[in-house]
């Protein structure tokens, strides 16, 4: 196995994943195109479509322009092993027709002796509110935060989010665990 | 670059997303981490989670079980590199609290000399109505096979919709296209 997260590599696929949102921004469609593997293994999951082969994302791109606003990257994750294999993984708030969206976007990269770094497999979504709780996660941490007077620092953000999801998966097997009726309090003794 | 989709390779990935798939049918928690590299570097986003650790994906394994029904693998593609990397992609369609969900599935495996194959990062989503289409393709081309009485056999149904969402991708700029108030019909001449 080779090197975990080599500097020299995880520094080329973040200028590559930086240039990659800048294209998105720009709807600059053939450099966006020429980010992915031309091939017609490359799969592609947006948040709608399902693209099989180079050609049916060159199609889509062409079909169809980017309508968010105010895209702003919260977390990104970037995982490389030796020098030809990368994955990238982001969190990432935008605006979609006014409405406030916390997407995910993953992305396996190859690196290819020809033609470089390539984007092989790629998977965008939206994240769905958590089950128990509207808004979603990152909506609530921003609005309690607001409401408490509690200013979060932006770098510090995820990392609440974070912990509140944990605490809630801590919370949920206690929460699901179903008390007989016939327990007993445990006694207090007061002095 | 080493061999792409090298039948024995391709035939290892296979069969550890089969018994993915099992263990997560069974709700096997244990096998369901095995499956996981045991690493901090770890990032899995679930429908409405993100999970970055391997203790914080046990975690939530930990403290939820899956509430889907009728789990069928719509299409699935793998994808290796030599004999240490590989993507899996997956289209599911699966029935949740009573609704229907086209569900997309993406893993990054990679193989470690001590460990064997193990995944790296994951994604699942569901997904979102294509813009300007309600219910989603694949509902879509159910109802209408019903309604105008064309069974469409299983293995044709994915080709089917795709078919039908590379259409709407080429009509899309021609749709988009405003006529001039001043343009001219061209003449047609009868005999």
């Amino acid at each position: 196995m080779a090197d975990i997260n080599a500097p020299t590599v995880v520094a080329e696929i973040t200028a590559l994943h930086d240039a990659y949102e800048r294209a998105l921004a720009a709807n600059d469609v053939p450099a966006l195109n020429a980010f992915f593997w031309d091939s017609p293994h490359v799969v592609r999951f947006g948040v709608a479509e399902h693209l099989y082969g180079a050609e049916a994302v060159a199609l889509y791109r062409h079909g169809s322009s980017p309508e968010f606003t105010e895209r702003t990257l919260l977390r990104r994750t970037i995982l490389t092993f030796g020098t030809e294999t990368a994955s990238v993984m982001c969190e990432l708030k935008q605006s979609i027709h006014q409405r406030t969206r916390h997407t995910r976007q993953s992305q396996q990269w190859v690196r290819f002796p020809s033609i470089g770094w390539k984007i092989v497999s790629a998977h965008v979504s939206h994240a769905l509110n958590p089950p128990g709780l509207n808004p979603a996660w990152d909506d609530y941490v921003d609005h309690t935060a607001a409401a408490i007077g509690l200013p979060i620092e932006r770098s510090f953000r995820s990392g609440v989010v974070q912990q509140l999801q944990r605490t809630a998966a801590l919370a949920a097997p206690l929460l699901a665990f179903t008390l007989p009726a016939d327990v007993e309090a445990a006694p207090v003794f007061t002095a």
